[in-house]
């Protein structure tokens, strides 16, 4: 391989500038914040003793302006969707609990009251929720129904001769569970039920229903549960609720995409009840990418520990030398750690992407449904493949610390165990691959059908591909590569950017056009049996989708870097991505003919090349995180 | 496929009679006293409960016969080497703290005294070990030497004037660390340092080191910490040790190896100072071992409470039914369990293989060197595989229970939690990998130096492979279907052991063959740099090794089998096994020529047939691990 040299060694500040991105000044503030603040690490406490930490912390964070970031600057909040985002982001280089804690609170249970409520409940909740002064849930999940909560079975029926609402738990499954707050903070939850008036179903709608009284004991009519001890984020208050057939009043019912009139009438801006859940659903996006964002920051924190380590700890002494050999030296472990690490970067500036889409969609004017949807599809897949990568890197990095890893107090313990629900809340990641790969198919669908599905399936295929990735103007730089790239079958083409990103284009539009080919039956026969034959395929869509969206944005974040030694950097590190993600895939990329056996061979070489390439600036690659010190401060950093 | 129908509902008690195997009655006897006690969950215990819990649980345990299994009946013990290990692993049904203490206790601290001691050590040590009325440590692994043991720094030095050894710490990275039973139990350590007598180093001896006063103090020079929390196995009190020129008679030399005269002479009946330590370490492999059997049965556990929820669980409507889905009927559900559990099977009879041959080996009157080292080689790559894939199952369990999976009072969290450390205690696994790799190359070396290394790689390779996977009488069964196997290209010589057997065995061979003609350089030039950037192939050279082992042991125990419809089960899930097993890996066989791309895409569909297949008999299969029922207790199975 003949590439450009690299740079001896590389400031890690113009790494952190393109890292931070639009939201650089807001995350420096954060950051000098929490350096001055001691959020002490809850190592050794009972889940009593966590659970009250938190609490003081939150108490803490609620006097500070992160808060109030997301909420609308009528009522005091900051009308900044994605600072509050990041704000998040930033918390999950601590303690997870009292990330996700500040989550239920502000993200969860405030947004909720913000984007389902209307004037009425803005009025009177939104300033002591920002405060602390009113704690509450977002009681969604059932015990029964935790993915298709479309098909939750709590009820709020109407009452025209009180005018209330009457919520009930109507079996055992219904039980709202694994709620946030509820065990033991909460005094106020959202509650998601079927809203039904005149004796008729309406769907999904969310209420606001007090559960405790003011000192401290659940409401009449409310049963509260704890859920115990958990694998991790034990300084979380998760509980169940259930209801017997418990009153509120009308003005309750979060009402802005349906209401209830006195008379029990039901009136919404939405027809169909199934579009109306999931366009609330869907203004509820901010908790799924915050927790994205919360797993890149946990990943950073575990890869800085473990490569810091792997630079201080030495084993085993090299044939004919005295001095032991840095551990990082070795390939196995760069192999380990340097294509995580390659990883971590390209997803996270395409959750950096994500959330500027998000602000700009949620602080405008008016909804545009398309690119909502597309959001939507985008949040999903993504906070799936940042969890997956998450759990796998993070069990990784533990190893890599052998027995050090293992010990509480070095950190990698608590990361693992708290991030490990992120794979199956806020959405089963099985589940959100698979609507990414359904949503397009919809649409497919729906622009294609009358042209009939026998025929088209190919040009179907590629159409949908071409739709749903219309490339923005700060994309042009993507097709400016794709255009410019090599169509040399030779070696050194495995680093031409153009070259890599067709690849990428061309597998997931192959995926596409054959699962839609594939799926073509399921229009006839038994359409339930053709997808689940398929779930495989449909898994691997969705993937390989999210392969291509992260690929170009972390192309798109090299273009806006100006020092030439970062870039110079970045582009070796966006190579590793690919390659180790081709490399890992590479039996597709051999079966469908679009890599050559030598090829093939020269990728799996060309990563071993590539870390050890990368291997001096692993500890840049981490510094320039910019973690604040205070989380990374491990005893196997001083040991080692 | 063209395949023999599958019984349509098949008894597990033939299933379990074969994974019992050889001890199959010991097995049968521990699981109905098992029954009987009433070992509780360690749920939301704090450290100290924890602790103390398990060492009450220690001391039931030492009322039965479990824990005397292994030791010389001599003195009171069993001298049933295999037994000790088998029930070691049916204590790993239950709390692993337990399991690990019992470890601790009985396998390292009294496994060392009996086979590093000598009479004296027996006479003195072995019943108060067995009684549990002296609690001791294994203290091998220091802060700086976890991996590379041969170099620890604590030192023994002989001191003529006295009779006694001075045992001391001479640095801060010489602490002994993480070592089980010293923070809170242990009142003795077998302590392991390099021992020095005239002057001179004669590498690594044991010595038996009281470190705890009758009153519980630490004793006169002897420094002890608390590791204090850790990921999981809270029960075990992990500790520090450190010595500051403590004095132990001559005695307390474990001298089985080496002794030392009153006048300082040392003498050892093996030559070389790394030989003998390996030889050491090498009779303590039951350790390893039992690490191996635990992981199997923390993983059956895992996987009977997610396939039991799988059954249970039901999510999402199938189009016009008003029942939702069995989510265990969902193919990317059996994806996640089924083939994990398939390799459950495989991993566990090459366990079972395993013991049986450490059995003969150990209960032999003389020791065959050459026997020795197979088994210490197939041990290493057996824990390493066995723990790795606990990890990865244990995982896949949780997520496949989602948010009730996270729950600790549905047991998946402390699964998870106190398995995490297997992969990198009792030897880390990327370093034992290495070591099997390593090991066949240091026999292909001393076969084969003299015809010249750049000449013979391939023949030498293939020698190789002959020469250490001899066959036993118990494989006639390998050859036999080797010889039968279909040599047909088509879809149906998927299913066909013989072929299958051929594949996995080529494998081997070429990953070798190549290995050792990539390493060949290494004999002139920078050998650290040439067996370096070869490491991922090292890595790999081991795993595949592995994998046909594991296959063969699969194979045999089919052939043990004599219930019909139970053969044929196995025989389906050894289809399950071998193609998942080539799915992972397809891309190696592509690039090789080993399969086509046709066939490459078969293999996929197969796994996809073989999931669906099987997935009526899933709860069969975990019903015949035959684990006591009050161990798959969890909330969750009554619930969903």
């Amino acid at each position: 391989m003949d590439l450009p040299p690299m740079p001896g060694k590389v400031d890690p500040a113009p790494l952190t500038a393109v890292l931070d991105g639009r939201w650089a000044e807001l995350k420096r503030a954060v950051r000098e914040q929490l350096t001055g603040r001691h959020f002490r690490e809850p190592i050794g406490l009972d889940v009593e003793e966590h659970r009250a930490l938190v609490l003081d912390q939150l108490r803490e964070l609620a006097t500070t302006d992160w808060p109030r970031l997301g909420f609308d600057p009528a009522h005091g909040g900051g009308g900044d969707v994605g600072g509050s985002v990041m704000a998040f982001e930033m918390l999950a280089f601590g303690d997870l609990s009292l990330m996700v804690k500040a989550g239920v609170q502000w993200g969860l249970f405030g947004g909720a009251v913000q984007l389902l409520g209307t004037e009425r409940h803005h009025e009177r909740y939104l300033r002591p929720i920002m405060d602390l002064d009113l704690l509450g849930c977002f009681a969604m999940t059932e015990t029964g129904h935790g993915s298709d909560v479309q098909h939750l079975r709590t009820t709020a029926t109407y009452d025209p001769a009180t005018l209330e609402f009457v919520i009930d738990t109507p079996e055992t499954s219904a039980t709202k569970n694994y709620i946030g707050n509820a065990a033991r903070d909460g005094r106020m939850a959202v509650v998601f039920a079927q809203l039904v008036t005149g004796g008729e179903g309406r769907g999904v709608h969310a209420f606001l229903v007090p559960i405790r009284e003011a000192d401290g004991r659940p409401s009449p009519g409310v049963s509260i549960g704890d859920c115990g001890p958990k694998a991790g984020l034990d300084g979380v208050d998760n509980g169940t609720l259930a209801f017997r057939r418990v009153r509120v009043a009308r003005e309750a019912l979060l009402n802005r995409y349906g209401d209830v009139a006195e008379d029990g009438t039901y009136s919404s801006p939405i027809e169909s009840d199934g579009r109306r859940f999931f366009t609330m659903l869907g203004t509820l996006i901010r908790g799924r990418v915050s927790v994205a964002g919360s797993a890149c920051s946990a990943t950073m924190r575990a890869l800085a520990l473990a490569v810091r380590y792997g630079e201080r700890r030495r084993q085993f002494r090299r044939p004919g030398e005295d001095e032991e050999v840095v551990i990082l030296d070795y390939l196995a472990h760069q192999r380990t750690l340097l294509p995580a690490l390659a990883t971590t970067y390209a997803v996270h500036f395409a959750q950096e992407e994500l959330v500027g889409t998000l602000h700009e969609i949620q602080s405008a004017d008016e909804v545009d449904e398309r690119r909502q949807r597309e959001l939507e599809a985008r949040a999903a897949g993504l906070k799936a493949v940042a969890t997956w990568h998450a759990t796998a890197t993070i069990q990784a990095a533990r190893e890599a610390c052998g027995g050090a890893g293992y010990l509480a107090e070095n950190l990698l313990p608590a990361l693992k165990a708290d991030t490990d629900v992120f794979t199956t809340f806020e959405g089963d990641n099985t589940v959100l691959l698979q609507l990414v790969a359904k949503g397009l198919l919809t649409s497919y669908q729906q622009d294609f059908q009358d042209l009939g599905m026998l025929a088209t399936a190919r040009f179907v295929a590629e159409q949908f591909v071409g739709a749903v990735i219309e490339r923005t103007a700060a994309r042009q730089v993507i097709e400016r590569l794709v255009d410019a790239g090599s169509t040399r079958d030779d070696e050194d083409a495995l680093f031409d950017r153009g070259w890599q990103l067709r690849l990428f284009e061309d597998r997931e539009s192959h995926v596409l056009d054959t699962l839609a080919r594939r799926l073509r039956p399921a229009a006839d026969g038994d359409a339930f049996a053709v997808f689940n034959n398929a779930q495989d395929h449909v898994l691997r869509a969705g993937r390989v989708h999210v392969d291509r969206v992260v690929l170009e944005a972390f192309v798109a974040a090299i273009e806006r870097c100006d020092d030439p030694d970062a870039t110079a950097l970045l582009d070796r590190l966006c190579d590793l991505y690919v390659l180790s993600t081709i490399e890992a895939d590479r039996a597709w990329f051999l079966e469908h003919g679009r890599l050559s056996s030598t090829r093939a061979k020269a990728v799996v070489a060309a990563v071993n090349a590539l870390c050890q390439e990368l291997r001096p600036h692993a500890e840049t690659l981490v510094d320039a995180f910019a973690i604040p010190e205070q989380f990374l401060d491990a005893p196997l950093l001083h040991s080692a």
